[in-house]
């Protein structure tokens, strides 16, 4: 939950008198999303979402993000798409930052996500690979084997704090992960942080995704990885695999995966847990004395990384292989 | 900002089932306000704020406040109110919590309040209180001068953390106060947070006055001593006597302020200030590391507090007597 930015009431009418779309009537700052400040807009046309970019994201890769919008929204795909300014542009400047508004999209995230939320969300993200598949802008994951590898001596020397040997069983998982990290999978655009709190749902229906802001250029099997670790343990860290076999097989119902793929799961979840396990415990490291985001527990991620580590195959997952 | 309650989609479809006003299609924590959790609610109706009130919010009052807003709604005043259920009643219970639904008021709160908006707020003011004097119920300010001593005594020990020296200028400020303190100024529903966060504008007009949580039963003039803290002086403390002149000669165009009260501005002013420097002094000295919320500076209205104290006499407000 957060709002960094304060947007004087001045500076966001002359902001929004930029584009066709009324005059505002109420600005509400967001208490969703840690990396950038989100306002719920309502203006005399109808709802927005106004996005102020803070530092965590890279100005040069807003263009990818923001292409990336349109382009699934020309395909049909259920996502917010970036508002154009009367002069074309759909980038702007708002107290200093970049800025972008945004089409509001109705549903809500499931806070206790359950099994059919997961075979919705297995079709979901094999669409969204498909309609990304012709997208012609790429960005390299900088949150994978290189990144990792980053973040791990950032956080090498002070990982004892948050669990004793845990520099050491990083260490392990690492060069194993490096040694073993596959090559050759179907790389395309993947969402990569496909988490509850970014898929919406209208009673039974799923009503769109969001949040392109780690979307890269990466293996489709990551992504489904990615989802096995957010949406398939339960609470308590037990793996679920009722909700991992109505996910994957409603995937693979919209976009086969290839033999290849299915057997690289447990090697992509565990390199998927690794990356949520070390982000987290650099934000735990390095989070600011009263800071507003409270930080996500590290801990957890390295609960699911063991489980992966600990299978013989992907067959353990549930799936149909 | 802060949103302390996460409701779960199932809850809160519920819930809203109990209200004649379609189905939700959307809900967003707002990032305002600190003593309750809010959200911005979508349905297929329309837009409301779905508010759970939180602990620092005794269930005891939640009657006075929703009868607060029924009867200023119902007199004409612009401000929220509360929707009933089919049942009847205002007030319901949302993830074990109190929790009321409230219309939508359209408009935007002042970032900068410049000498205009004083003026409207003047008007307000004292529609407000119109409007509230035959409002029949009561409720003691508990933040007044009882409220004040148990605060400082809270404080007392650790004031000189925050700045040397502090505890016993307001030992000597609340002494002051205790003794000189009207008695026999004219009384009745009061605001009492009236801040420029909690008064709405949709281009020049002020739309309407929200969060009546702090409202109770005092001097009609405390009210306007505290729009004197929160809207007269600039970001550097320096008051503005123009804005001061403009709040007061709209409110007395509406309620005229017998002299008792012009005269008993600044011991109230100092009351006011003294208020709010204790409040933020105990969240200062009490937040928990890592609290969502930033505390804000008490020092802020120590400043302010010397203001009033070194005045001569209301006309130093700018003020026509």
């Amino acid at each position: 939950m957060a709002v960094y930015t304060e947007v004087p009431d001045g500076e966001l009418e002359d902001f929004i008198a930029r584009y066709d779309i009324g005059r505002v009537v109420s600005c509400k700052g967001i208490a969703e999303g840690v990396e950038n400040s989100n306002f719920l807009l309502h203006t005399e046309k109808g709802s927005y979402i106004l996005t102020l970019y803070e530092k965590r994201v890279k100005a040069a890769d807003l263009p990818f993000f923001i292409g990336l919008m349109e382009h699934l929204a020309r395909k049909g795909l259920a996502c917010p798409t970036p508002i154009h300014q009367r002069s074309g542009e759909a980038l702007g400047q708002l107290c200093g930052r970049p800025a972008a508004l945004i089409s509001f999209l109705e549903g809500m995230w499931p806070r206790r996500p359950a099994a059919r939320h997961c075979q919705l969300l297995g079709e979901a993200l094999a669409n969204f690979h498909l309609a990304g598949a012709d997208f012609t802008m790429k960005r390299p994951n900088d949150l994978s084997l290189a990144g990792w590898r980053r973040l791990f001596e950032a956080c090498r020397e002070r990982a004892h704090e948050v669990s004793p040997g845990l520099a050491e069983e990083l260490a392990r998982e690492l060069e194993l992960l490096e040694r073993e990290w596959p090559l050759s999978l179907e790389v395309g655009t993947i969402h990569a942080d496909l988490f509850p709190d970014n898929v919406f749902f209208l009673q039974d229906r799923l009503s769109g995704i969001i949040d392109f802001y780690f979307a890269c250029t990466d293996f489709y099997a990551y992504d489904v990885a990615v989802c096995l670790n957010a949406w398939c343990f339960e609470p308590n860290i037990a793996f679920n695999t009722t909700k991992a076999r109505g996910f994957i097989a409603n995937y693979r119902k919209i976009r086969s995966m290839p033999k290849a793929e299915l057997q690289a799961l447990p090697l992509l979840a565990r390199g998927s847990a690794l990356r949520f396990l070390l982000t987290r415990l650099y934000d735990w490291l390095n989070h600011p004395p009263g800071a507003f985001v409270k930080p996500k527990d590290p801990l957890e991620y390295l609960r699911k990384l063991r489980f992966h580590a600990g299978l013989r195959g992907p067959g353990e997952y549930g799936l149909d292989l």
